[in-house]
């Protein structure tokens, strides 16, 4: 479904080669300040020129068709469009052709019975994230006054973790025309206690859900994720040390039972290489009906991790968002 | 929210020490042969007296109240409650003075305002998974002519991978009074082409948010999983080899664009060692407004994991089966 | 689907002859108070032995398997299940056979492929109204501080508006074997302003969805309802008198533009003369395949206005509770 | 909210007097022709300079943006656009200060804290409507193979029922300076049988949930509607006449317990007349805090009714294809 929350509730449409993309929002109160300005921190973090993103350079100019009168929220649905300007009129019939490896090419079409928009990847191309960035910057503004604070960094590129070392790592992928993947941390402090609904919407359920939405996201893990599968119960649980509920470790990231408990929420998540790399690959050639060689040619990021990690932020805030709204009627 | 699924809907309900705990669910297609024995085997696998799991041994016998009539569902909601009857008229204000480390008890009680149930965990018991093991059968009936074929394994268990030395692994922690952690993993054979809606309702997504929902889960990832942070483009990527979309590799775990591409589906989940641990911890004491030592009394799992492999794979049927019924929708 | 709402969300389930029926019911704020008495009053207007309503008495004994702890909400899903005491074994396969004319029997069986549940109606039948009593019953302590008060009468039965003629009207169709419809009226003071969200979960929208799901309901109107068609402009709008918005007239029924306005609010909803009639009725047999005399047996309300009362009154309660603490969401 | 439906699931957002108005439509299953032209007759009838109906003549051109590559849908989310070019940049405090009578004006204001868009309506607007009419011609393809057709009327006129003198009805109000209410009735014939979904999504709980988010309605009647509440029974039942289910009459107006049974599907609903009339009102002055005249400026239609005809026809045709498409997926 092209829409996601109960209360604070984003919809997105469009594809990469369209008219346009957006995004609809409902459930923004009302009398919230906002402009088009306000967009373009968060925007320009997702376009960034920096080495190892894409050189497709597009204004990304947010317009706020709905939802916002005189510089402030109106309470009715939010929408925010962004035209294709720079889209291409290239032939694409060689991806329905030969369809790229560890991409949608090839689902999308069996999905939607040759009938989908093949043009840079339709609707399951990352320009759809756009979107998402929009309403993260609504969804920060809606949990403001809970004084949420988001950090978010790169914790690995290609296997290392020495955020110094990241520019070499990606340099050295690109100079081979190869792509590399990379782990993006999330942190929020300032936390409020009790978010997340038992028994199906739990706060891991809500920001999962989000951030398995976000293309490339192959894994989501929430405080020590993955290395609990090691531990005794011993040195995992985290000692409550004070009436606030503060915690001596945070090996839950934030969240027990399904509930935020104040500590720093932590969800880290897994960005595969990009798929679409410069250098040869074999894939099925569905019209001579065997393997051949693959040549994808166009501009595409070396590390898609770097531009992905507002639109994960995006998706934290707006899975926030949602699950503030929804405690906050139960009070 | 206590429900899940667009069209394939269950909603669960229940306390670990009420009445009863239960799960309904909308949107079975009508003539299904089901009968309450059909629930034996997976129950089974949830209670299982193997060495590592609670000695609670209750019958849990199901009793599906609605929709099933002369051995076939009947297309109305489908019911399935289980009586408490092994729950103990305990005293559980303990667990309100001294919250349990990296367990629901404290964020329980700020949500709900020191209203909730705190009896064995009240609403955020792992009993409550009753209901998914169930939801789990009926989906996995749903979806049975697609013929999709599950194998869950426990994969590691504190650092060890090895299946054979699993049990001695569980008995040095038992032995300390201690838990520990595991990794679940779940492949789907013989999957559909087509499953996952885009934008938010990857297959990604729907399943991520249904395993988060399980008690104990801190990490879910698809194929590679967080390998890919570590990998090129060119050797995560997994090549079409023929003309049914079968890849040499399967790093993206049978998920294209958050669209099932019909290799073999995988997921892996880390599920945390048992918080409740019999040797003493310390915790904040709220009436002695001061951090004291807890003793946590009572049976628990040494390894959660054991058990909450057959819950995991319920998960991921029931998301593939509102999945399913959804793209079939459409065509 | 058997949920309605988005925060204090209703899932309904059961069939008349089934093990039992009953209702989950998510979203209740924890702390209120509640127990199984405060359900008698409206499950007696229900059930009430008034003349022209069934002689089918049963117990109706709400049992409140979760959600409640020590006499309050415990935050966690509410469920309330009524045992079916008083089915009867006989044989319905006659109403396979014969369908009742304006009756469920022959979609029931078409819409499942002949798997439904056809004792006593199955899942089509009133009985499943009891779950709809018991949800209304905690959305009226849901919106009780808010101090909304209901005032439910039949406005009119068999074309007859005089309460004091109700009886004699009622009786000369159960001498003639026959029924007659009514007209419900539910008027409730105190309204809170801004209920309701747009576009399309207006006052109007959600409250009507509602109540068109309870069985023999074929209309519902606001305010001065179809009689606007024949009205002016002029003498149809309700003039603005003071700071709080009453207004004069009251024909927009306490609703502009999908909005509560503070002033009363005012349903009338149409239900039909029971279907079960004890007089011969001509159907189709599809045995015979030709139209044959059927003759329905036992027990049927001549008047089942008398008993929807309440059921529509429990309707726009649950309504106002989830436009109520969606509206609060947002403040 | 601002979304309604399952599978075809519909969005809708705008003002009046913003940049523009849209919809937003899920579930659209690929592969359907589809192009602008397509739209030009449902929105032509919306549009209307038919006496009665608003001078306001705007060229209200769909721009697909999404969901539509090569003259077919793709199956992804599929969206329209209509700019709003005819807006006036007028001096709309006066509706602050002075609330038109029966109007959205004062419960907007007080619903949104004052920050809600006062300009020409705002999202209360009637032009919101116009992305209902792309929804329903969109719906009507995906329903096309079965074969649906829609006939829709205006019944009544200021109570009048005669078509012949609806122009001069009409005329009379508009020289008074009034506007007139009407009744519109839709009914659909080669109906599919088994459409709805019990308990609380029956096909006239979701045709009337669609039908009262659209303004000036306030009122929904099935088939005989209120007037069953003057029958007997045996004057009521629709008497089976064949193996198809095809009725004797059809005072249940093609539903039986929420589920369509193949007969006509009839619909009437209630519709206002327009609130904004040109002959003077008294209002509250929240300015002068008292009671004042209005003299509401501008063109407004005489008889909503006339162009509400085919959004009533559009509301329909949605329902029914999420209806189906919901049916569809159980079997």
């Amino acid at each position: 479904m092209n829409s996601f929350g109960s209360i604070f509730r984003v919809t997105i449409w469009g594809e990469s080669h369209g008219a346009s993309v957006g995004v609809s929002i409902d459930g923004v109160p009302a009398g919230i300040k906002l402009s088009a300005e306000d967009f373009a921190e968060d925007l320009a973090r997702r376009a960034s020129g920096r080495r190892g993103t894409t050189p497709r350079h597009e204004p990304d100019q947010p317009q706020i068709v709905s939802g916002v009168y005189e510089g402030r929220t109106t309470g009715a649905p939010l929408t925010v469009l962004f035209e294709n300007t720079n889209t291409r009129s290239g032939d694409y019939s060689n991806l329905v052709r030969q369809p790229r490896p560890s991409h949608a090419d090839l689902v999308a079409q069996r999905k939607f019975a040759g009938a989908n928009d093949p043009r840079g990847g339709g609707h399951f191309s990352g320009r759809l994230t756009l979107g998402l960035v929009a309403a993260g910057v609504v969804a920060k503004r809606v949990i403001e006054n809970s004084e949420f604070a988001f950090t978010t960094r790169i914790a690995e590129i290609g296997g290392c973790a020495d955020e110094s070392r990241f520019d070499e790592v990606i340099e050295a992928a690109m100079r081979e025309g190869d792509s590399v993947g990379g782990v993006v941390e999330c942190r929020v402090d300032n936390m409020a206690v009790g978010l997340g609904e038992p028994f199906f919407d739990s706060a891991e359920s809500t920001i999962a859900h989000l951030l398995f939405s976000v293309p490339a996201v192959k894994g989501v893990e929430f405080g020590a994720g993955f290395e609990v599968a090691k531990r005794r119960g011993s040195e995992n649980n985290d000692l409550i040390i004070n009436a606030n509920g503060a915690t001596a470790t945070n090996n839950d990231g934030g969240i027990n039972g399904g509930i935020t408990n104040g500590n720093q929420l932590v969800v880290r998540v897994a960005v595969k290489p990009t798929a679409s790399i410069s250098s040869p690959q074999m894939t099925y050639d569905f019209e001579q009906n065997q393997i051949t060689e693959l040549q994808i040619k166009g501009r595409h990021d070396a590390c898609i991790a770097l531009r992905a990690a507002v639109v994960i932020e995006s998706a934290v805030a707006i899975a926030l968002a949602d699950l503030w709204l929804r405690h906050r009627s139960r009070h």
